[in-house]
């Protein structure tokens, strides 16, 4: 398949990557950042522009990866092409791009990416709709080239999708980091929490969490957990977290 | 060495197998359900009892495993046979040992345990603590029999660990319940998550949290938070939660 990437930043360089590999031909490469741009398209042997009207319609489908609110202004200019237009946003729903096209689809690959990491994209689950059936079909034997992993997802669930990723991803980041900052403080080294961290990770990939729940809070040790804060005490702000999530341990428990 | 366990729950079903595995012979285990005892035992090929009274003299080493409020209670009725006695509780001072013994340790892995997952000892972190320096380089020794990561971390430095661990461990898998909660009820899979759980905990194994930090807080997409909060309005707890993690995160990058 021909296609055109619209945007050069994680999620553009990991999936164009692996289309390349796949055997799918990148056409053109944009970026407003025209060093973004040509850097990215050196790799998957494409062309670079900043220029969005230099886009052409040689290709079967513009996969467009950009901020969420510039979605739509773009769609709007590579419509007249004619071709196919996915988006790649958890958060988007389909109907932005079906305002201005009717060969409108979504190819949102659930996972975090940095630049710098290299991933097996085979195990990257792609979450796919499209404005029709025949387009979903189309986009569904688009995404089994390059993973195991294919849901359909309409989108109203790739709302809640993107939401609980927040929980399951950004907010659990976010804790790794007031676990190592507490570490610091005490001249003590993340790595001890490293092993943990992975652990911690890999025992719900075959479990649920309510299943493997440890801690002072799902044993409800009240001794601990005032020690705990007792510990926080010159910090308001991360006594009120940590009630707040044992809180939910202990509903969880109830649950 | 000789060793005999006081426990068999998840940390003594996993420390005792190592220390047999390392070539340590394990003399009694004890428990007070006397099936728990047999079974861990059995494993370890020592003694099962569920009398403390019968726990004897011949060992080197007593690991005391159990809740922490049943520790010191415990090491007292131990005191009198004049060996080495450690506890494995990372919320619990070296000093409650202390006042029964002068031969006393801490032997505190840094990992979340489960006894039907399997898991290789050599990358926990075994935290270690003696009242001597003697003791402490004993126990380091008898460490390094079984894991490659050994850091002598004192008591004050423990109970942050400990907190740390809450932060870096508990709280996460509390969030994974919630992210798995929404998905199911909105029927989809939590399958769809599990390659992002894992490549979260993955980024950070050599990277700092900060630096790997995504999502709608650490961008200020107030869009996308809105609509995340609107999706959460049948649920005010988790709503709170939502803003509480996410004002942290924003925290996170002012710092």
């Amino acid at each position: 398949m021909r296609i055109t990437m619209i945007g050069s930043g994680n999620v553009s360089t990991h999936l164009s990557a692996a289309l390349k590999n796949a055997g799918h031909r990148i056409m053109q490469v944009y970026s407003p950042n025209i060093g973004h741009a040509s850097l990215l398209a050196y790799h998957v042997s494409a062309e670079p522009t900043d220029d969005i009207s230099t886009i052409n319609a040689e290709t079967d489908l513009y996969i467009i990866a950009v901020k969420d609110d510039a979605i739509e202004g773009i769609a709007r200019q590579l419509a007249v092409h004619g071709k196919f237009i996915v988006h790649t946003s958890g958060a988007t729903s389909l109907d932005v791009l079906k305002s201005v096209t009717p060969l409108a689809g979504v190819f949102y690959p659930l996972q975090t990416f940095s630049k710098d990491k290299e991933l097996d994209f085979r195990s990257v689950p792609l979450c796919i709709e499209g404005a029709t059936e025949v387009i979903t079909s189309q986009l569904v034997e688009l995404g089994q080239t390059i993973s195991n992993n294919i849901y359909r997802v309409d989108s109203e669930q790739r709302k809640i999708l993107h939401l609980s990723a927040v929980f399951a991803c950004n907010f659990p980041n976010y804790l790794y980091h007031v676990a190592q900052n507490l570490l610091a403080e005490h001249q003590l080294d993340f790595n001890l929490l490293r092993p943990l961290i992975m652990e911690t990770a890999e025992k719900v990939q075959h479990r649920f969490p309510a299943s493997v729940q440890t801690g002072p809070a799902v044993r409800n040790d009240q001794q601990t957990m005032a020690a705990h804060l007792q510990l926080l005490d010159n910090d308001v702000f991360l006594q009120k977290l940590y009630q707040l999530l044992s809180e939910g341990v202990t509903k969880m428990v109830k649950n």
